[in-house]
């Protein structure tokens, strides 16, 4: 007997028919014995339904009522798969944020879950109830209702999994499982059995938008064992876990491409004290995030090129801020360049093992790629080129690690 | 500076537009210096869609999870509506059943309310508050969300009155108030501008579908002043008062005609002791509502006839039963008729004016028109017709008590 957190999102309760499917799936585990409880999201479209309905009502809307407004998508999905259970001889109830109740603060709309109370729903799982939890949304301090940003469905699974002291957090989404890379861009791109919690937020992060990456974070805090699996499939998915659980390690265990990138390089900015905090100011003032800085040694002691990518949607503002701030930050010229993208081979066995950013230089070079910049952390090693040569990257990278091999390297 | 709870029903709230259009009519009283709660129900065909995905989650749903899902249509209009109050400037907020909170027992999908607590809203309505609440719903001990059945918006809002000690309950409809007869049949129809609490239970139970019976008796009870009004054109409605505050009584106030009726009649019954019970038992055990029963005396000390009115739409099941349990009864014939009518004429002032019914019978006989069966309480006489003669009977009674005047008769 385990006790299982499941999380269905929003295409896989999209409807009662698939309600019924998702009810089959909860009465296999029921059947085999373990205690249940299942995390909802909206059905599909609900959110952005009631979101739009919010704006209508007031451009620049309270988030106390948006929350109350968007909450109830969970909730009537909570109930149907209530009856849906019952309909099929399961016992089952279902619980709304505030009945549980998930306490978070009150920062509305993007609310962090703060403790859980699991007394109430344990003892129903005791007693055999299924217990369907509306995902998305808790109850603050004030009594109000609070939603947790969007995708935090993931969030309510994995923080109930942990109060809950589930054995598992299966997550059922649209795919098989995590892979070693995108497989519309490598047909040979295999699914992983394992996958540890730091190489998952990598893959994340990145862009595989498999999981949310604070649901990641959360479970790698919490020690929750994590499986992405497909709720249209009966297989097997990707268990996310702590790297000691990992028998055989993989070096490499995956490559992540994003194409949400662009370029800025600033051509002889002045090489003097404060000048970083002259660029990099006003774009964090501006809510921009920037990943990649390379800054070249200065030949001149006089004057330096500096390199940083930045989110593909926010490259005009910060263009605009930029040259609003060029007589304090002291530049020639700036070019600025969207079509790039970052490839990132991802790896916790990087830490034990050298070589993998000499290999993948030797790969990329070898089909003639041009590597414009280059960053590492302890598990990863990204290169920013030119946006067409993606696809070849990747399958080049993919085969250089052999990734389309079962066996680890 | 008064207290006043405004209930708005579903075609007042459906879509944002109408919303705003309440949220104007809400803001001219908050500027006249009122304070104001606000009871809305659910955008008109939400409850319909919610109460459809139910049934076809399962035929034989839970009424736990069936209020939890159906709930959720009031919380979004609440949520919007307090948005769009905020978007003209006004401090709004809304509150859920629980959040008031509105206590009710547990009988899930028509539950009552046993007591509210509204000092969470009278603080916020002192501090200028406008408080929103979400019609049709409250909480159950159990900490479950329970709703109060169909109509039940009408109900909140005037146990909220009752609460809140308000000096008026204003419930807003597609009609202007209450009038004398139904307009479509009578054009002269008159609004009334005060009517009684009995007066308008008789109205709601005879079909005059203005408002909710239980909310009427509620009002009654706890004394609440309510208002009759067209949310969509901006003048006075019907009072429905106290008899004492009613200044210029009106011996009858309206005629109601409802076609909702059928008749039985049971030709040579058996005059023995036990016969009705016979008869009315079994029919009784089938929830079949009889309404006017007329037993003639028996000519012969051996048989009588029987007849009695029940809904049109229970006939066929009402012939079943007693066609099923003739036997018991003892009778020669069934006559069933579906095309009568009742019309009843109402007025407090029957209480001391003699000489009601008298001009009733007298106007119809001049009409030609035959009255099959009469029935009389102390503000009503009602009489069974052809259904034919409805309008005709409606006009003729109409002129007979002159309610087209608007002096008392």
């Amino acid at each position: 007997m385990a006790r299982i957190v499941m999380k269905f999102g929003g295409t896989s309760v999209a409807g009662i028919e698939r309600l019924r499917i998702v009810a089959e799936r909860v009465k296999r585990e029921v059947d085999a014995g373990h205690q249940i409880a299942v995390v909802v999201s909206a059905m599909a479209g609900e959110t952005n339904r009631l979101v739009d309905l919010c704006r209508e009502a007031a451009p620049l809307h309270d988030l106390r009522e948006y929350d109350a407004v968007v909450a109830s998508g969970e909730q009537v999905t909570s109930g149907l798969l209530a009856l849906c259970l019952q309909n099929i001889g399961v016992t089952a109830r279902s619980f709304q944020g505030w009945q549980v109740p998930i306490h978070t603060d009150g920062l509305h709309g993007q609310a962090r879950i703060e403790r859980i109370d699991p007394d109430l729903m344990v003892q129903r799982m005791e007693e055999g109830h299924v217990c369907v939890c509306a995902g998305f949304q808790g109850i603050a301090d004030t009594g109000r209702i609070t939603t947790l940003g969007r995708g935090g469905s993931d969030l309510s699974a994995v923080a109930l999994a942990a109060a809950l002291k589930a054995d598992r957090c299966d997550i059922f989404t649209d795919v098989t499982g995590v892979f070693t890379t995108d497989p519309r861009i490598e047909p040979k791109a295999r699914k992983l059995d394992q996958i540890t919690y730091e190489e998952m937020l990598e893959m994340a992060s990145l862009g595989a938008k498999v999981l949310q990456t604070r649901s990641v974070a959360a479970a790698m805090t919490h020690g929750v064992r994590l499986q992405v699996l497909s709720s249209f499939e009966d297989q097997p998915g990707t268990m996310v876990v702590d790297e000691e659980e990992i028998v055989e390690k993989q070096v490499v265990s995956g490559i992540a491409p994003s194409r949400d990138e662009a370029k800025i390089t600033l051509v002889k900015v002045a090489d003097k004290p404060g000048v970083a905090a002259a660029v990099f100011g006003p774009l964090a003032e501006a809510a921009i995030n920037v990943d990649m800085i390379v800054q070249n040694v200065s030949e001149d002691g006089k004057s330096t090129d500096m390199t940083f990518t930045l989110p593909r949607g926010d490259l005009d503002r910060a263009v605009a801020v930029l040259e609003k701030s060029r007589a304090d930050i002291e530049y020639e010229r700036l070019i600025a360049d969207a079509d790039v993208a970052k490839i990132s081979v991802i790896g916790v066995g990087m830490r034990t093992h050298t070589g993998v950013a000499s290999t993948m230089f030797a790969a990329l070079a070898e089909r003639g790629i041009n590597v414009q910049v280059i960053s590492t952390s302890e598990i990863k090693v990204s290169v920013l080129i030119a946006e067409e040569y993606t696809e070849l990257a990747v399958r080049a990278l993919h085969a250089a690690y052999g990734l389309e091999a079962a066996a680890g390297k």
